[in-house]
């Protein structure tokens, strides 16, 4: 059984600014007054470390991609000693290459290692790193390629498999189920309340197409108000990017292997969706919805007051507002991003975490929560076959730099902050 | 006569951490040793404030652009008191609609008012913001339109005129010259150094477009060494942000004014633009290249240690770097940042400015400029005719936030940084 759970700061605070200053009011780097009445359930003097942003492809899913044969897919090359895993658009031209048979010296996609698909190898990277809690989520694609009669049962076989390995590990592991966004709207509907019936399910992962459309579209209202209701959190995560072109000739000749789209397509990606759903008032409409967006929000601290800037000098946006008649004042992005949002702390440098600490509020630093993106940026080349991750660790530094290391507060995005948002202390 | 410009924290600081943690160095809000042996030159006790980010369209473009059938262009509607000037690819529809004379109630693009073209009305904007200096630049698109045959011609008027415009106000004007980027390769090369024949000129403003295939594109290569040659840095603006598709219907009907393509598609273009020139190795090929990014970088700063981090995990660009047999430490995005990039502060929050503060190295502060994008986001709605315009109080409030109002460091953003970077105390 789930109750809502008690998001914190869902009232702006008194002191900050009204539209003349956005992104202007002040920063705590402490802990607020009200975090020290909800001490973390562990026992021990520090609070365990959370992995929000964790991926697996359970077996099911692996299966279903090895008889594809258009992308997301997995095929097996000669003089690749593990099956190949190709998953983006951009991969294709690599591909290609491969199935005729040519030998362009590079194999697309990535090596699929048992850090994809097998739970002992995440219970032991999960072991290696120090994280006491992953809360899982299928990987991108998730189910958007999935034709619409078959979408909703795939999703079931899927939330039950990660349900399944979360109660053989209790208290170690939890979930964010795949929406499954071709289904049918009422089969939808009827899905999400079943995720309640799955006692480690805290949430559902989602990328930014939407039924299609992107998350601005009118008629995902009622789904945005189905997990709202169900107070079952979005975990937002990108996957298509942006189109190939605006990356270039030399990005298409593979010279740049995939850094393009990754370090700048995907933040980009999430960036644009939450801003449209912003525009779109989906926020506004839906107040109890509540999201955690990957890779601290794309770009979306550093670029919340261009955003503001940009609706405040827009001459149509100024004109229907007036039109509207609405008196009350337009609420800000700084508002959604200290009410309705909190950002995973997945940014790789301390400059990232604490711009999106400030954005996130004046308590910011209680809406940060720490991830990993396991199993994707393995080490590579000299380090490969390294226990320790240096993706992980560069998250961490930050964190330790920004905060203080064992802070109070960091310990709080290491873990603390998810298990009091994501009630983890909760079977 | 233009000399070498003393460029500062052109060496890489012995306590930058290398590969292992980038971004994760030390960060100083305070001024420089260095900074304290070189004083201003204004006699008064604060520095100047400098705008390094103003535009204007000479007459003679204004005139160019009220012959042209495509865009970019000016043209007059019935109902409207002052002509319209249409930009970009997403007022097309409007104008479209607009030249038909159907009546949607809204036009294209925006008023052409005196902001744009008038130079005393430049003055009076400077007067009422307390601004002493203003190194002009062209708005774009500049002259990417222009025919590969009149290109340099027109690029010079554009140049001459406003070097007569520096030059009757001394001390309070300078400006960036619009490089013609149609233009043969070997006019361009001859181009570059007639700018030093006028005085005023301090640098060069570019968009991403490059000879057509972006700013990696290898032929461009002699241009960047011109200019790096001669001291002439590069003063780096977007303006086709991301194609229409990324925002979705609702933002193609109209529903959200400008915002998206301004407020996400512009810095995301500046962001993409300066990686893959990072990644093509243009920075290392020209080491004394020197570029002033619009928009606080656009995203960079916050995407810097993800993209460090993709750089780090991709297989391909790690064996390729192995196969190169290159025996040096690889340079980071942070290096570039903090020894070959200056970036404005037009971010319009603290978050944003502190960030960028700290994305240029540990003498960050040091690296920021002030600018107000003007005559771009006029007051709208109630706050037209006002003389104080809120979007450059928010870059002026973010620098007192962040710095300190008045303290040295702030000073140094607010213009100091401006007249030593871009010799403004020499005419």
């Amino acid at each position: 059984m789930i109750y809502l759970p008690s998001y914190r700061n869902t009232k702006p605070h008194p002191h900050i600014c009204g539209h003349s200053s956005p992104g202007l009011h002040h920063f705590n780097f402490t802990t607020s007054p009200e975090s020290t009445q909800r001490p973390a359930k562990m026992a021990d003097s520090r609070s365990p470390v959370v992995d929000v942003h964790t991926h697996m492809y359970p077996p099911e899913y692996i299966t279903l991609l090895t008889t594809r044969t258009a992308i997301p897919l997995v095929r097996t090359f000669p003089g690749s000693p593990d099956p190949r895993l190709i998953l983006l658009e951009a991969e294709l031209p690599l591909l290609e290459k491969a199935l005729s048979g040519e030998c362009s010296g590079q194999l697309p996609g990535r090596p699929l290692t048992k850090d994809y698909a097998s739970l002992p190898q995440k219970l032991h990277f999960m072991s290696a790193h120090g994280i006491d809690i992953s809360v899982l989520s299928l990987a991108n694609p998730w189910l958007d390629f999935l034709p619409p009669s078959t979408a909703v049962s795939f999703a079931q076989t899927i939330a039950s498999s990660f349900e399944t390995s979360c109660a053989a590990n209790p208290g170690k592991l939890y979930f964010f189920a795949a929406l499954p966004l071709t289904a049918p709207i009422p089969d939808l509907l009827a899905f999400i309340p079943t995720l309640l019936n799955l006692s480690h399910c805290r949430g559902v992962i989602l990328g930014t197409t939407g039924l299609g459309q992107g998350l601005d579209d009118p008629d995902l209202l009622p789904v945005f108000e189905a997990l709202a209701a169900a107070s079952l959190p979005i975990f937002l995560h990108p996957h298509y990017g942006l189109p190939n072109s605006v990356f270039g000739p030399a990005a298409a000749r593979g010279e740049y292997g995939h850094v393009l789209p990754l370090a700048l397509g995907f933040p980009m990606e999430t960036t644009i969706a939450v801003t449209r759903m912003f525009l779109s008032g989906v926020f506004d409409k839906v107040p109890s919805l509540r999201m955690i967006l990957a890779h601290s929000g794309g770009t979306l601290p550093f670029l919340a007051g261009r955003i503001e800037s940009c609706i405040l000098h827009d001459a149509h946006l100024a004109a229907e507002y007036q039109k509207s008649g609405k008196d009350k004042k337009r609420r800000t992005i700084w508002e959604v991003l200290e009410e309705q949002v909190y950002l995973d702390a997945v940014v790789y440098s301390a400059v990232g975490l604490k711009a999106a600490i400030m954005a996130s509020g004046e308590w910011g630093s209680e809406r940060l929560m720490f991830g990993t993106d396991h199993p994707f940026f393995p080490p590579v080349g000299d380090d490969e076959g390294n226990e320790k991750w240096e993706s992980v660790g560069l998250n961490r530094t930050a964190v330790a730099m920004v905060l203080g290391e064992g802070s109070k507060v960091g310990q709080m995005v290491m873990g603390g902050n998810a298990v009091r948002v994501l009630r983890l202390d909760e079977e």
